[in-house]
């Protein structure tokens, strides 16, 4: 069974409390964060939330990254799907961890899309077309 | 311990192929499964892959919901992502899995962000200010 992308579920505790409320910092965390994994970005959408916390998403054209985070828990979930045999998801997941400067850093991968017929080297590559 | 949020990771095989690789069909599935679940929908982002393929996200309120296709396997991964109490995510995975009319489906949930002193009914309820 091959599984047709990786699911990392990254559970960020203790980070630093002024970052988990800086769209701009996080945005471009995110964004190199894709970048460090071998990604293609194609688009980026974070929100500022009342009275705290921020979501934002990076789709790549591997997938997607994504953030939630709640500052008065010094806490944010962050999840790195990627497809293709050339990304390394877990250099992006360094890098936010990283930048976050978490000391509680919990990593689960999922395998997605687990098939019986998927070649070791599927060769799509998704390149985008905006619709 | 209690969590700031639940995801649902579901997996979705043996999908009614057209449908994979209709983006009207999924973006109105997604936003409506958004609706079904409680959340308020901020805004989607949907994309069309070469040769096929669709990536989409609905950022709402009250988190994310993401789909990714592959048509060539009859398969979709979706992730519906919620906090608060009055969410109910597990009908956005009905409505997703009964659109897609799929055969085998599979859902998983995870816990995110699990702290020791989340009250019960904790009061945040993410109101959407864009950056």
């Amino acid at each position: 069974m091959k599984a047709l992308a990786r699911h990392l579920l990254l559970e960020l505790k203790e980070c630093r409390h002024d970052r988990l409320n800086d769209i701009n910092f996080l945005r471009e965390a995110l964004k190199d964060a894709a970048v460090a994994a071998g990604a293609t970005v194609i688009q980026d959408s974070f929100y500022q939330f009342a009275p705290y916390g921020i979501s934002g998403v990076v789709i790549i054209a591997e997938s997607h990254l994504s953030i939630h985070t709640w500052p008065e828990y010094n806490y944010a979930a962050v999840d790195i799907f990627t497809c293709g045999m050339t990304t390394r998801p877990e250099k992006a997941a360094d890098l936010i961890t990283r930048r976050l400067e978490a000391k509680d850093a919990q990593l689960h991968e999922v395998k997605r899309g687990l098939m019986p017929d998927v070649p070791t080297s599927y060769p799509r590559q998704k390149v985008g077309l905006k619709a």
